[in-house]
């Protein structure tokens, strides 16, 4: 089978038919019509057609090894930085047509995938563990260019440092039982980006320091596994119209919480479970970090391409280059543009082998820039209205420019290098980005991509050599105590 | 006729029938049931009928030395300490009924046109100024208890340093005739916020400096005048569900462009024309500022109140209390409240009867609260944020948890001590506040309150006896050209 | 004896003969004429002689009701707010002569003494308590104005959480016996500051959670006990030159390590120990911290002027008012200081009187200023040093001004409103104030007056009424949790 | 003759004998054993040892191709990337020696004359400039192995934005006459760094817009030409003891006023002068920013390690690493020099061929890096002082250690993995780079080291692409005046 084309996702997420709920009610009918999702499955659509691309299909794909057919190239194994660069060029494109924005599009979990079976070899001869499972699944979703959603963050109950969980029936997704089909999973998980869009759910844990025996698993099923509910935040999506709506018309991606109602996950599926110290080591030792940051860091520089882009286009519209705060405020913005470019680049030139032969980028870039952007980011937001100003504000409809007002509205909004109508859109975007219930929401989900920011600074810290230039300083200050 | 009472106020705005477009569409019928308008109306109604609520009568009212009605008493004009206290209880009392949000309470422009009124004298004897028209007009509008919108916004064509309109067709509005009935104005302003919602339109400038003659205006004319157009922005109102929606479906005051139509201003509401000296003066000589930013403090107050309670809110909900990046964060909201109390109170202890013979509070502690206030709100929507957290995000609606699925949510949304029902509701509002369109217009109009951040901090230090204090300094040197 | 003045002073200290270890030395002779001393003392005894200045008397002292003398005003006990008022323009004055940069003028711990004493009823028949003690010996002091440094910083050997200390010498000051004469008292304490240059120390702890028993006391004792050892760290004194070091060379209070090498305290001197319990909230529960941090934001207003000044004549000086940059500069120290002043201001309006009839200043504004004056002060010497950029490098001395080489000087060095010499002596204030190694450790002094600033955040934090906002919040969601 | 040793370059120092004026004393005798200079000269002649060591000849120097003689190699012009990263990796080992604190470093300037030297054709056939001049001297500088100083700042007399110098006597160094021999210049210049201690002073200017035809020039001297002058700033070498003083008494590389007293600068020493354009032309599109900011964000990068390893050792020697804003603190310097040395990186990846056939280092990274030192330098330094907290006060000196009192000061300051004496070594070295006048000086130049924050914020903003990301989004709305 191979790479997809666009109308190929969309007939099999139709087929699928996951329980999705939505204000209250169980989604009925091809999920691809629903005002709520329609512009989402397109834009993916779209991705997927760039594959099938004469053009394109060179960067978008590479032959399978096994099939000998063209598959995505997202779940390349790189063993060389000609490959790296490879996947970094295939990611800066499928990001360029969402600038930046689709968070969750299919690279970024079959780059996940990828890392994981990259590292099999871990669990070979550990308890509980199936690294042929693990194996043989990233195979047949390579083959079949499957897609996927996750959820790695248990229900907030009570976030205080020393809670455990003590509710008789769980909360959080936990192995309830095993029989001889597979494994038994009741609860429920958070923030399912996309749930029920996908054709898999992958689930697995990171980072969560007090992790029981029974949340310790990782495993993937499919969307419409029985017991499986995705219950849906409110829709973002602002309306149909693309001049009113830019970005949420077309790429709200939806969040919703999984429920777990009893979900039998069959053997072949499971990749670990009740093993705890597995469960935090692979994801520490395996190359998980490196290749979904990579292919997160490049979707985040060309995200800023695109707020730089906005944001120029503001000052050109309404001629304010010469203000030094606005000066100051672009050169915010491309300090952070050229730091995370450089900080990419040389994860990439300092890439190593790993032991089992890859080629993993160096974790230490990355990680300070996966440090950095939740902090920039929201600032660039912000830097984006205050240029706006006033302007974010008082913007018409499209509407309203196809009525018989829209004479005074082509005076009175002209800008100084745009004609009204172009000025209105170029506002409406910055709004949709920065000031929308969907802009906003990116805004929350970037803080938080690599979860709690405080964890983030305790593990650059402590995964840093900072002892090696203590040593450095204690050679200068002729310390008996420092060799 | 007085004080009016809520039905009084909807029944008079839905004669007045202003032109007003939303979505390209003229509004027909009674405003007060458009969608887009009637939570706002019924918001403001609600207020109005305190005034005519027997316990709080006095609180709200006084008796009008002309008419011996009782007459809302943010027209008051103070001449001591406690009749400023007495204007502040009234308006922090107005300002909790909707958590400090409604930026545009009656009691706003009817604070400033009793600032006009109170700096009559400035006006008397200079060309093309109507001191008298003035008073009459304060005194009909108190009597009557008009509601006001007011816009001082040019259109944002071109916001460079040197930038002259050379447009053939005004696009600022200006005067383009004078008659024997009043002055004919063609062009437009931004942002008149409730515009079309209001009695009255209250026209005048601030702080422009390239001001042209025959944009040296103030005046004021009924909503409802000839050829006066209110263009909306799209609304803001996310539904009208209060669990939904629980800001956005009852405090949008929308904003919209004032077009004006060759209007023609009677001479009796005009209160000066074609004056550019005036124009500036009388603005900075008044007492403007000082009762404007008095009322502002006041309502911001209690919108950093209630900010404080959403915030301690989620902190209880989910029990991270005992983190210390919580404390910092929530310390700081604490410090900005004490902080706005201390200044607005030090303005008050200093309050000086001026030239006129009215009680103005100390200009400078207003200023500076006037200044902090942008910066510091936005930095708490974003401590409200970063406490939310994930939680900010899958919020699911109040249909979903009246349908079968509402058992998954109690379950799994459930708080440390809230129920998930409790739970949703008030991370529903700390969104609706920091992270809805409703919410993000909030945070960018406290921004721009009282204008550009940067003239704000060149006038407060241009204002500010630095020199008494360089002085000191001085003698402290022994300097000799220092005395 | 009653209020001293400077000679008196001078002379005191002198015969007192403290043993003091001055770079590796012990101090032989009159202290009052080491270079690293004097500076410091000719300014204390310049304060004490304000006392008995004629026209000064009445602001600076007050009939003691015991012996009908005139005594320190510092040492009076509110009862009323006009007393608060009082005190405050009391300490203003002392403060004022130094720009506010004597952080241990001598009303810093006559307040402190006279807070506890007014907390005396608090010790009344608790274990090992001696409320008569310590209200004889507030008498006493006071009568016989005697001066104080205090130490409450213990040895900073190991700043972990979980620390114990385990060394059998001990290295924090315990107790480590008692007998007929008093308790007896080894190990060390930190940062005395003026340490052997006041008549007496006054040991105890604030704040620390993990106080041992045997470290749970309060006592004072004259600075010449048999035992006790005060060694200093190095200098900051620049030079006689007080045009060269215009601060350093008149104010430096030197800090420094206090031994207590098994000293006997005698029992009249002990006013509680071995009381875990009242050591925590005997400094929580008196009024140590209202009356405390009333004599500090007092003078840290002082102090934030006297920088304000600086800054200014320095603006003046090369004719820089015009940047926009600047003048934002210029109204963040505005800000800091209405800021300040009108905090002061509310906690003198809202003081009310104490269970033991004293008239305590709010403590919640106090608080606020508290823990924003560490963060305000280092940016406000980071704007002094912003402002006068490259010229604060290269500035000659006062004996290059009498070379030959003067002619240069003149020339080369005028600023646009100041001569050479002038320019040169305001931006030295600004150098040693900021640059010079007595500037820096005043920013440092600052950053930590109160303590941690996480622990200060924390403390506002817990003590603040943030339920009161969630249960009006509460009410406002109809929460049925919420009453 | 070739790159030359320590001894060499003391006694050539001491020889040349320039005219130098420190604290109203003209010096006399040998300046290498003048208090102020001696540790500085020491240093440098350090520096200059390690050209003649056997290990490092290779690394710090090539063979002239003109004489064949081993020349230093920061004198090297790049025509290949490996020669960027050679002089790259000579810059880092000299910077290594003083932990990157010495910021004129004879590598500096000897980068600045072959960056000149490198864009020599620019000169030729312009209007007073003479190329050859250029040439000829970059030969005769690198061959004699010459050191510099330079100077480019103009006396800060006002520094408002129209100033125009009106004074009858020139203040800004002007050529006031030309002769046959020479041009003849009279004024002043700023903070010549290291001014008397060089051969040779380098004068030229930057980025000055308000440039006067008769400022317009570039020459170099040796230091000891008639007329003269070098007025020193007062010395901040604290001793001579490098335990109390680890820096300062070694690395103080004094700062003074240079003034030309009509000084005649020979013609084959000229390069250009009288010519506005060329002089503003020349920095800006020679290859000057390139090779000098090369040099100094190498650096700057060593100095952010010695930085980093100071910070751990302070973290280390007291056990705080287990506290979460330590951590914080920790990861901003790591964050902070991972991205410095991603910049540099990718400078260097992207360096290409000039139009005069050298290899120049990609400008943005490095412009990014210059803009982002400058703040975070300072905040490090903040962040040093936060960590060390109060234990940065009370430090003894080297000779409390060797007293009678050293058995309190090595049971009282132990540190928790540490003895007394080292402990105050580590904190003693923090100090002297964070609080010392010699420190505070270094945060001031870091600062100001590529001049005017501001400016530099424009000049990135203005040299950037912006308008190609604006186009990017132009696309994407489908604009029509944005192709």
């Amino acid at each position: 089978m191979g790479a997809i084309d666009g109308k190929g996702f969309i007939n099999r997420i139709n087929q699928i038919g996951a329980e999705i709920w939505f204000d209250g009610e169980k989604i009925d009918g091809k999920i691809s019509e629903h005002p709520a999702f329609k512009g989402l499955l397109q834009t993916k659509a779209a991705l997927y057609d760039m594959q099938q691309n004469h053009d394109l299909k060179n960067m978008m794909t590479f032959l399978s090894h096994k099939s000998g057919q063209p598959v995505g190239l997202s779940y390349m194994q790189p063993k060389t930085k000609e490959d790296l660069i490879k996947r970094r060029k295939m990611i800066e494109h499928w990001a360029r047509y969402t600038g930046g924005i689709m968070g969750r599009s299919p690279d970024y979990l079959n780059t996940v995938l990828m890392s994981f079976a990259s590292s099999v070899p871990f669990l070979k001869g550990k308890e509980n563990c199936f690294p042929d499972h693990l194996q043989a699944f990233y195979e047949y979703a390579m083959e079949n260019d499957l897609s996927f959603t996750h959820t790695f963050i248990s229900p907030q109950v009570n976030r205080s440092q020393v809670y455990f969980e003590r509710n008789k029936e769980p909360i959080t997704a936990k192995v309830i039982a095993t029989n001889e089909i597979g494994i038994v999973v009741k609860g429920a998980r958070l923030l399912a980006t996309q749930g029920g869009l996908t054709d898999e759910v992958l689930v697995f844990s990171v980072g969560k320091i007090l992790l029981n025996e029974d949340e310790a698993f990782a495993f993937s099923i499919p969307s419409n596994t029985r017991g499986l509910k995705f219950i849906c935040r409110d829709t973002f999506v602002g309306g149909d119209s693309s001049f009113n709506h830019p970005l949420s018309s077309r790429y709200d991606e939806m969040d919703s919480i999984v429920v777990f109602d009893n979900v039998l996950v069959p053997w072949n599926r499971v990749f670990y479970y009740n093993n705890q110290e597995v469960a935090e080591d692979f994801i520490s030792r395996s190359s998980f970090h490196h290749f979904a940051k990579h292919q997160v860091v490049t979707r985040q520089i060309v995200k800023t391409e695109f707020l730089l882009g906005i944001a120029e286009l503001i000052v050109e519209t309404i001629n304010i280059r010469g203000y030094q705060h606005i000066q100051e405020k672009m050169s915010e913005i491309i300090i952070g543009l050229e730091t995370m470019k450089a900080l990419l680049e040389r994860s990439e030139n300092n890439a190593t082998i790993d032991e089992w032969g890859y080629m993993r980028p160096d974790i230490a870039p990355l990680k300070v820039a996966g440090t950095l952007f939740p902090k920039i980011y929201p600032r660039f937001t912000e830097i984006i209205q205050l240029i706006g100003a006033s302007g974010m504000i008082s913007l018409p409809t499209e509407n309203a420019f196809h009525s018989t007002i829209a004479d005074d509205l082509h005076q009175y909004l002209q800008g100084a290098s745009k004609p009204a109508e172009e000025r209105v859109k170029i506002f409406r975007l910055a709004w949709d980005l920065t000031m929308s219930a969907f802009g906003t929401r990116q805004t929350q989900y970037e803080r938080y991509f690599f979860g709690d920011p405080i964890r983030l600074a305790s593990d650059l810290y402590n995964s840093y050599p900072t002892a090696d230039y203590a040593r450095q300083v204690g050679r200068f200050l002729q310390l008996e105590t420092e060799e």
